[in-house]
């Protein structure tokens, strides 16, 4: 096991990663108070790891309430955060009661929701069991709901006390959801390390074969990077932004895509594949790393196209995201592997260009 | 005017205390950005006082949104919360929004809730337009909303930028509401300053008179007692818990008299009678001392005495109060005017004569 510290506002926490760490009683025992346990979790991994959680906890001397939630995004409202709430009181839970999250990022959102505003705030663990909610979700304090108007609308800065990612389960996680965490894997080291995508290339094979060494290596560099990033930036300024390498792209592709055809990790690599498309055209960086951003991506079993969606309404969905500032579009290039700027006042026809040499089979329209 | 500055957790704030001072289009213009802004308030309030505010924005060069909701304690829930959000969306309100609470206890409540979770926290101005939200709700930075299951159940701390608590406007409070934020007020002189108790003793009749300088100076004290206590202690343990003196047994008596039935600060008033009557029969404090609490109280206008509620019963519900630990009752009693203490462990004996000498008529089953 290896434990990582994250230094995040007033606080810091502990990350542990690690093969099995799921059972280890004495790391859910440092976490327990007076006050009652509550574990948030879905129908789809309570079959999996709910009953290896609660002997852990038993070991630890604690007798968990467990709330079970449908699995999928359409769980991130507000009926269901009131329904958890519900059942924390009923059960008497106090303010120093302890929410754990056991699941993906969806859960960990909910869960860590619930814990921001539960009487106004009680202490949070996170046990996430896929790649991508290990590597993303576990850094940063961010929690939320969906609002019918957009994603991620309504929610709080509510860091863990504690995150404990247990690597083994990743056995469980389908194919498309593990290279979907790769994503966000290999965008840290596209960004700000050229030394760990250079392991990545070495390794990506031990990765796709579940290899628990090189995931636990993969992931605590991952949360290290995150961690650096976001330590010194909380609130979503300024070099923070470099994490949404891929993501301006990605999110066109998965609402142009229709969402839930894409996951957001796929609709990121071919998004990313894009950025470095852009990036090139820029003049900012050489072509034979924008072809090692492909070739990696490619390898993580990711699209490195875009869908058939026309550019002008690709370039629409663009502008939507929320990271658009004053109307204008703001993109994470590359300037080098490991080394990512944020750009903004772009010429169109360049993002036009790259948008379209990333995209298999264009409709009639886009070509115009 | 005068300005007091309240230091809280990472961040300080100001508290801007004075008659008209709603107008002054500086104190806006000193927490506008590049955001929108948004004013909740409710439809008591609105026909008072929105247009003043909107001409004091517009003198700072904001066109606000405006969203009004139903006057009462029930506009404090979910649906309220999510139709504001709604409302903010719509008006694409970004992370730069300011919200702005105008109105008393409930609005601040509720509009802070929402400026605590939209899109993960956005900038919040209190205007409060009660006694007791001046002096009370403005310091501490809690918001929150109800659950079926209890009060303040769901919430977060989500201190104001600032605080504009014009005193002119408590001129259109209802007399019964005036009263019952004096409550907070004379508590405030109760357990922690005997000097500001004698004050309010000689001025008692200009704050009924609703006197400006004498409320400016009410609200002012007030504010620095209670920012005080919380500043070292924000996360409520400790010191802050003298906040609650009266409020052990006022909530039992708003609940033994049905919710709505009293005003949260007059069950307060009777409750502090009772808090001191139990101090002198603990031994703690001097008979005359209570009369001096007795007297102050009954010339705020408040009840002196609770409701004809059975001992048995009133017993109950002040061990479902949530400040009981470990089903002990902890009571804040006096040992002298201006110096409260924290006691559990008391003797039931003390706290039923306690009750009973407090309470004007006794159904019979009381009385066993």
């Amino acid at each position: 096991m290896q434990t990582l510290r994250v230094a995040l506002g007033e606080r810091a926490y502990p990350i542990h990663i690690g093969a099995g760490i799921l059972d280890d009683a004495a790391l859910y025992r440092a976490l327990l108070g007076k006050g009652r346990v509550a574990i948030v979790t879905d129908d789809t991994v309570a079959p999996l790891y709910l009953g290896r959680v609660r002997r852990a906890l038993a070991g630890a001397g604690a007798e968990p309430l467990e709330i079970v939630v449908e699995a999928g995004e359409q769980a991130k409202r507000w009926e269901t955060v009131d329904r958890i709430c519900d059942a924390m009181l009923a059960a008497h839970c106090g303010r120093d009661a302890l929410v754990i999250a056991l699941g993906g990022g969806v859960v960990g959102d909910l869960a860590g929701f619930v814990a921001a505003i539960y009487q106004r705030g009680v202490a949070f663990l996170q046990v996430p069991t896929t790649l991508l909610s290990q590597v993303d979700t576990t850094v940063g304090g961010k929690t939320g709901i969906k609002h019918a108007r957009g994603k991620n609308m309504l929610g709080a800065f509510h860091p863990p006390r504690a995150v404990i990612a247990d690597v083994s389960v990743l056995g469980t996680l389908p194919d498309r959801e593990l290279s979907a965490g790769l994503a966000e894997v290999i965008k840290h080291g596209f960004i700000l390390d050229s030394a760990f995508t250079a392991w990545l290339e070495e390794n990506i094979e031990r990765l796709l074969a579940r290899d628990a060494d090189a995931l636990t290596h993969a992931v605590r560099r991952s949360c290290e990077i995150k961690a650096a990033v976001v330590a010194g930036d909380e609130r979503e300024q300024g070099q923070r932004a470099l994490l949404n390498f891929g993501h301006t792209f990605g999110h066109a592709i998965e609402a142009g895509a229709g969402y839930g055809t894409w996951l957001h990790g796929e609709a990121v690599g071919a998004g990313m594949v894009m950025a470095a498309e852009l990036s090139v055209r820029t003049g900012l960086l050489d072509p034979a790393a924008r072809e090692r951003v492909r070739a990696l991506t490619a390898r993580s079993r990711l699209p490195v196209q875009g869908p058939a969606v026309a550019t002008d309404r690709f370039l629409e969905l663009m502008a939507v995201d929320k990271k658009a500032v004053g109307g204008q579009i703001r993109f994470i290039l590359l300037e080098a592997v490991g080394r990512a700027v944020l750009r903004g006042g772009l010429d169109e026809a360049l993002v036009r260009g790259a948008i379209e040499a990333c995209t298999a089979v264009r409709p009639a329209a886009a070509t115009q």
